[in-house]
C-alpha cells in the first residue's frame, strides 16, 4: 500500500479546510507520478483512521478528486486514480517551491530600449528629480473625504459596474469647462478621454499614430519617456534643434519637404528638458505647418499652472482652428503623480478611437476618483490648490536659483526658469556629471539618471535639477551637498 | 485705428483676470490677421480710456504680449505687432467654437475589430449581460473608509509621488500570500505585477509574447475581448473546439505539430463563454504541451470564487513546475468593475518586462487603492465578502435555473453551471436570437451584443445569460420578460 500516512501531512491550524489539504497533496502524489493511473485508492475508513481525521473529511476529499477528474469511483469496485490520465513529463520538483522565480518556459520579446535602472530610495540620501511636486502639500485628506462623501451616496451603484471607455460623463463636462476656461480651448465633452496621467495619453495617441516607419519629429533633446513610448510604437524619431524660442521650426518645415511627418511632440510651454517657452512666431509656424502637411501636434502640457513671472501662455490647443493638436495634461503634477487622472483632448473621431484602443488595454478608469475629481475642480478646490503651491514653489524656485548662484556660480550656469518645477543646470565644461554622481555619493546625494538627458550625446552637459519637492530647509542642505560635492571634485581633479 | 473699444470685450463677471481676457482677445485678433504684423499698437493709457479700465490692466496684457511674443516694444517708438509673426494662413473662424468636434487635420490608423457598438442604458430595460456582480452587494462604505483610513496615515506622503511600476509592494507581498494559500501557487512578490483588471493583464502579455504573424490558440468559442486583444498585438489565432471537458487538446497537439505555437489562451476554471471546466486529463495535456513545444498558457481565472458545488478547483498555475504559466486574475468580478485591481503572476523575467512596458502604458497603478485592497484582503474583509456573495449567487443561479427550466423549457436547452455568474443557454433550431433581440425590445429586454458568441458562424445558436446581477424579484421579471418575447416569438414564426 502507498504510505498515506507518511506522505500526507495534516495541518489544524491551517486557514485551509482539512479536506481541501488531503486534496491537493493527494493531487500533487498522483501528478508526481507516485500515485501512478489506475492505483486503486485505500477506502474512506481506512484513511480516516490512518490521519485522524473524521471520515467526511476523507470522503469529501474523495469527491473533490472525482469531481476535477483525478480519480474515478468504480460501483463495488471502490476509487481509482483516473486511468486517463496522459503519463506526466518528469517535474523537477525539488525546485517547486521557487520554479516561478526562476524558471521560464517560452519566450517572450523584450525592448531593449525599456530596460532602464530603477532607483530604490535610502534613507537620508537626497535624491535630484527633474521637477515633481511636493506630495506633502497635497489636500489628500480633503480627496479621501470627497472620496467618502462620493461613495456614500445612494447613488452610487451603477457607477461601480462597468463603465464608459472614455472616462467619467460628469468628469468629462467638468473638464471640458475647466479647460475652455483656463486654456482657451473650444471643446466639449466628446473632445474628451480620460486618461491614467499624461504618460497614458501619449501612450494611446502613439498606438493610432504611428505604424512601422512612420515619422515623429521631437526636440534634439526631448522627456526620454516620450522618445521611449513613440519607438516602442516603432515610429522613427527625426529630431530637430531646441534653442531658447523652442523647436526650431523651420528645421521641422526642412524635414516636412523631405518625406511625410506623421506627428511632432511639443512641450511648447516649458520644454522638457531645457524649461524654454515656444515663441509666439514659432506656435504660428507650428501650426501653418501642421496645417500644410496633414500631421498631428501632440501637445504634453505637463506643468501649464506654473508659471511665476506672468500668466500661463495659452497652449497651442487653443489656436487649432484646423483640427491637428491632440492636447494632452494631467492632474498628476498639480495634485500628485498617485492621482492617475489625465486627460487627451482632439477630434472627436481620434477621441472615439482611443477609447475603441482603451476597452482592451485597460477596459476603463477609475469612476470614483474621476467622480472625486469633477467635484475637486468644479468646487474650485483645484484652483485654490494651485494657488497655493504656486506662491510655495515660486519662492522655492526664487530661493533655489539665488543659492545655485551665489554658492555654485564657478560650477554652474543656469536661466532662472519662468514657470515649472525644475532648473537646467549647465556644468561648465572643466566637469562631468558622470564625476559629480560619483562623488556625490560621498555626500549622500544622488543626482540620479543624468544620461537620459543626453541620449544623443551631444554633449550639452546640462541635467535638470526639480527644486519643488524641497521646502526651504531641505533647498539649503540640498545646495550644500552640491557645494561639498562640487569642492570634493574640484581638489580631486 | 484699429477699433478697440468694439473689437474688445470686457467680462467683470469672469473668473479671468481682466488683463488676461485682454490679452487672449488680443491675441486672437493678430492671430486672425486684423491688427497685421508690423502695426503699432494704442499707447496704453489710450486704451484704458477707450475701455474704461485702470491702466495697469492694459500695462500687464502689454507685458503678456511682450514676453509671449506677440508684440515688441521699441523704445522711444512704442508697442507693435512683431514684424516676425509668419504670415498666417486662413482660419475658419466662424467654426472656431466647435471646430475640434468635427475637423480632423491629420491621419490616424483605425483597427476595424475595435469598433464595438457601445450600449447606452435605458430606464426600465432590463439588460442581460454575460455574467457581472452585482454592485449593490459591493461592501464599497467599507471599503471608502479603508481608503480614508489609510490616506489619513502620516507615513501616507511617500506614497503620493511616483511608485512602482510593478504595483504598490504590500499588496504584491499581501497577494503572494493569497494566492498562495487559496490557489495553490507558490509565487513571491517578484512573480506578481498589478494590473488594472484582468483585461490589462491580457493586453501587457499581448504585447510581450506576440509579433505579427506570431500564434496564439484559442478555443472555437472564446472571450471576445481577448480575441480582440490578440488581434490588435498581430497575433494569429488558430481555433480548437471546446467540448464538455473544455479546449480539446489533441487539436492543439496537431496544431503544436504543424507549426510554432506562441501562446495558448484559457479559461481553465469556467471556459468564457461555455462555463465548462476543464477536466483533469486535459489540465496534465496542456501542460505536458506547453512543456514539449515550449509555449505560454495564459491562464484568465476570472471568476475562480465562484463555485456552488464544490471547492474551487485549482489553476494550472498551481501545477506549472516548468515556467509556462501566465496567470491572470482580478477582483473586480468578486468586489464590483469599478475596483481596476488585477494581477499577472509569471515566472521573474517576464513580470520584470510587463513593468518596464508598464511603465510607458500608463507609468503605474492607483497605490491608494492597492493599500486598500491590501488591507482588505489582509483583515480577512475579502474572504468574508466571497463567502456572503457565494451563497447569494448560488440561490440566484438555481432559482434562474429552475424558472428556465420551468417556464421555457420550450425554447431553451441549458447545463447548470457549477459556478460562475452565467447559464451558456441554448436557443432551439426553429428560433434565432436575432429574433429574440427584436422582439425582446417590445418587452423591454435588452440580449445585448449576442454575435459576439459566434464570431466563427458556426451557428451554436447559444449566448451567455449572466444571472448574479439580478435579485429574486428581478429574476422573476426576466423569466417573464423572456416568456412574452418567446411566446410572441412563437406566434409570429
Amino acid at each position: 500500500m502507498f504510505p498515506y500516512k507518511t506522505s500526507l501531512e495534516i495541518d489544524r491550524k491551517s486557514k485551509e479546510p482539512l479536506f481541501l489539504q488531503l486534496t491537493n497533496q493527494l493531487i500533487n502524489l498522483i501528478k508526481e507520478g507516485k500515485i501512478p493511473s489506475g492505483t486503486k485508492l485505500i477506502a474512506t475508513r481506512g484513511l480516516a483512521e490512518l490521519l485522524g481525521v473524521h471520515r467526511k473529511t476523507v470522503v469529501a476529499c474523495y469527491e473533490e478528486l472525482i469531481l476535477q477528474g483525478w480519480v474515478e469511483s468504480i460501483p463495488k469496485k471502490g476509487t481509482f486514480v483516473n486511468r486517463n490520465l496522459p503519463d506526466i513529463l518528469p517535474l523537477d520538483f525539488d525546485n517547486k517551491k521557487t520554479v516561478n522565480e526562476n524558471k521560464l518556459g517560452f519566450t517572450f520579446y523584450k525592448n531593449p530600449a525599456l530596460q532602464r535602472t530603477s532607483l530604490t530610495n535610502e534613507d537620508e540620501v537626497m535624491y535630484i528629480n527633474d521637477g515633481i511636486s511636493d506630495t506633502r502639500l497635497t489636500p489628500v485628506k480633503e480627496i479621501a473625504k470627497t472620496y467618502r462623501r462620493i461613495v456614500d451616496r445612494t447613488s452610487i451603484f451603477p457607477h461601480l459596474s462597468y463603465g464608459s471607455t472614455y472616462g467619467n460623463k460628469k468628469l468629462r463636462e467638468v473638464l471640458a469647462n475647466y479647460l475652455n476656461s483656463t486654456r482657451g480651448l473650444s471643446v466639449t465633452k466628446d473632445n474628451i478621454l480620460i486618461t491614467r496621467g499624461s504618460q497614458n495619453g501619449i501612450y494611446l495617441s502613439s498606438q493610432l499614430l504611428f505604424k512601422e516607419g512612420d515619422i515623429i519629429v521631437v526636440g534634439k533633446t526631448n522627456y526620454i519617456s516620450a522618445d521611449l513610448t513613440f519607438s516602442n510604437a516603432k515610429a522613427v524619431i527625426k529630431r530637430v534643434a531646441v534653442d531658447e524660442c523652442g523647436l526650431v521650426t523651420d528645421d521641422l518645415e526642412r524635414l516636412c519637404k523631405k518625406g511625410s511627418v506623421k506627428a511632432v511632440y511639443v512641450t511648447s510651454h516649458h520644454h522638457h528638458p531645457t524649461t524654454v517657452t515656444m515663441s509666439a512666431e514659432r506656435r504660428i509656424h507650428l501650426l501653418n505647418l501642421a496645417k500644410e502637411y496633414g500631421f498631428a501636434i501632440l501637445e504634453d502640457d505637463y506643468d501649464y499652472d506654473f508659471n511665476y513671472n506672468h500668466a500661463p501662455i495659452l497652449p497651442l490647443a487653443s489656436h487649432d482652428a484646423n483640427g491637428n493638436v491632440v492636447y494632452i495634461g494631467s492632474v498628476c503634477k498639480t495634485v500628485a503623480p498617485v492621482f492617475r487622472v489625465g486627460y487627451l483632448v482632439a477630434p472627436k473621431s481620434f477621441i472615439d478611437e482611443a477609447a475603441n484602443l482603451r476597452r482592451i488595454v485597460d477596459r476603463q478608469g477609475d469612476a470614483l476618483l474621476e467622480l472625486t475629481f469633477a467635484d475637486f475642480i468644479q468646487s474650485g478646490e483645484l484652483d485654490s490648490h494651485i494657488r497655493k503651491v504656486l506662491k510655495v514653489y515660486k519662492s522655492r524656485r526664487d530661493l533655489f536659483c539665488r543659492l545655485l548662484s551665489e554658492k555654485l556660480n564657478n560650477y554652474f550656469e543656469f536661466e532662472i526658469p519662468k514657470g515649472g518645477m525644475a532648473v537646467w543646470v549647465h556644468l561648465k565644461n572643466q566637469f562631468k556629471w558622470k564625476e559629480v554622481s560619483a562623488i556625490g555619493e560621498k555626500y549622500k546625494l544622488s543626482i540620479g539618471d543624468y544620461q537620459r538627458y543626453d541620449i544623443e550625446n551631444t554633449n550639452h552637459n546640462c541635467i535638470r535639477i526639480g527644486f519643488a519637492t524641497f521646502n526651504e530647509d531641505e533647498i539649503h542642505e540640498l545646495i550644500h551637498r552640491l557645494s561639498l560635492t562640487m569642492k570634493h571634485l574640484e581638489k580631486v581633479s
